[in-house]
């Protein structure tokens, strides 16, 4: 049998990958779920037919949306994570000894559960002791906190669909004062390459300074998502990815990582002039 | 009409671009050789079937070949560019008023005729009368030199069909030879993230090191070439290319670039740990 998944990465381009089996398929009240056994990224889990996580390129994502702020500020104790069903970040989070609390608040019940059964691989941690799992919408959970977390992490879709409401100014308003005088926000940013993705990623950039006196983009690799040139927005109220990494004591606490270390860390900001410009452009 | 490129980018990825018009094809001595008008990318040159430049994202991968050893030494005068048919290197070299010499080795004429018709965006600075065109074996005409250039430039294809050579050993200790005392060594260095491409990719660096004292590798976002995660080969003689970097020398030529900047060049050095393991395993 000759099957393949294939995303439209730009109206104008395709990415296919070859379909071993098809594992799963569901309908939740939020969105479809699939999951694909492939031949060249293992098991893939798709929401409304975009690639979310792949076992072979998964680890890229979650290091870097985790370990930056983690190392750049390594008293973070509690920690509220938007999104990220796949549980990817959670698993990263709980290798940190000195995180006390994580609250979760996904949307859709059913990525979780679809998750823990198809890939252990991201959901392995979700049963730690520190997680606390609340099935609802992200957007209405931070309305009701306030001065309570020192990381927020927004692991969402796609700024359409069910996870429209995490790229709202309200959002971003909300997750500021959610967070303490000492609080980060890391978020899922978007692309700056194809047209679509570059306006998606201007408007979270607009909104996000609006709020926060810290506000920065970094990069990644994933080869999986459209272009494969990721962004990832760091904000905060009083540190600075840079200035306040202390590399040597990341290092000391010898996590393995196979994507992130702490010159990475520092590299990731670097971004290529056009990106600078269409930041630059909303400012 | 629903016409699409398609390149297999592993066995079972595959990366399709719409195409408008297909403007050319021909066969040379060498390769097949086709030009195709896409929605998203414009013209594209593709040979034996694979894409070689885009008109959307060549600017990344010539910037990053040519500037970043240019701003390691301001003093580069002579240069040899093997490959490059499409002139891509060559437009971005001759920015430079300090360069007084370039040789351009390409082995298919043909290549060259093709891109001054159909790609002018690439080929306009090949009549440039600092430039010298040479249509023969780049792995013949380094044989012959000793001592002679301050830069070498490897813009090759992948290491199979024409461009096998340029991956050889022995190609390798021919252009340490051709080089001066300050010499730097710049290749096209393939991919980590597929399979073969990161095998081509270890074995490049691990007959590079055997002949040069500084052998580093950095990094770039390609996203028509398999996976996005691009690298490049930096060697030479003497010059590091993040401790001899002058940013503020080279911000002062006042060159526009699209991608690179003296950040990105600190930046891009800065790999992956899974990356830094794969090339670890050939030293």
């Amino acid at each position: 049998m000759n099957l393949w998944f294939v995303e439209n990465h730009s109206p104008n381009v395709q990415f296919s990958m070859r379909v071993i089996e098809h594992l799963y398929t569901g309908k939740s009240e939020f969105q479809k779920i699939d999951v694909f056994q492939t031949a060249e990224f293992g098991r893939v889990l798709t929401l409304d037919g975009y690639v979310m996580v792949t076992e072979k390129d998964e680890f890229i994502y979650h290091d870097m949306i985790t370990h930056v702020p983690m190392a750049t500020n390594p008293g973070i104790k509690k920690v509220l994570v938007i999104g990220a069903g796949d549980g990817g970040t959670i698993r990263e989070l709980t290798k940190y000894d000195s995180i006390e609390h994580i609250d979760m608040v996904e949307i859709d019940e059913m990525v979780v559960d679809v998750c823990r059964e198809f890939l252990p691989q991201t959901a392995s941690k979700l049963d730690d002791p520190r997680v606390h799992l609340h099935f609802e919408d992200g957007l209405k959970f931070v309305r009701s906190r306030n001065d309570e977390y020192d990381l927020i992490i927004v692991d969402s879709t796609d700024p359409f669909g069910p996870g429209e409401g995490l790229f709202t100014r309200e959002f971003y308003g909300n997750c500021y004062k959610a967070l303490n005088d000492e609080g980060i926000l890391v978020n899922q940013h978007e692309s700056p390459f194809y047209e679509e993705d570059a306006l998606g990623m201007q408007r979270a950039h607009k909104r996000i300074i609006g709020f926060f006196p810290v506000c920065e983009v970094y990069q990644l690799h994933i080869p999986t998502y459209p272009s494969g040139h990721w962004l990832f927005g760091f904000a905060s109220k009083k540190y600075d990815p840079i200035k306040d990494l202390d590399a040597d004591a990341w290092n000391q606490l010898g996590l393995q990582t196979k994507y992130y270390n702490t010159d990475i860390h520092v590299g990731s900001f670097a971004l290529p002039n056009y990106v600078k410009e269409q930041l630059k452009d909303v400012e």
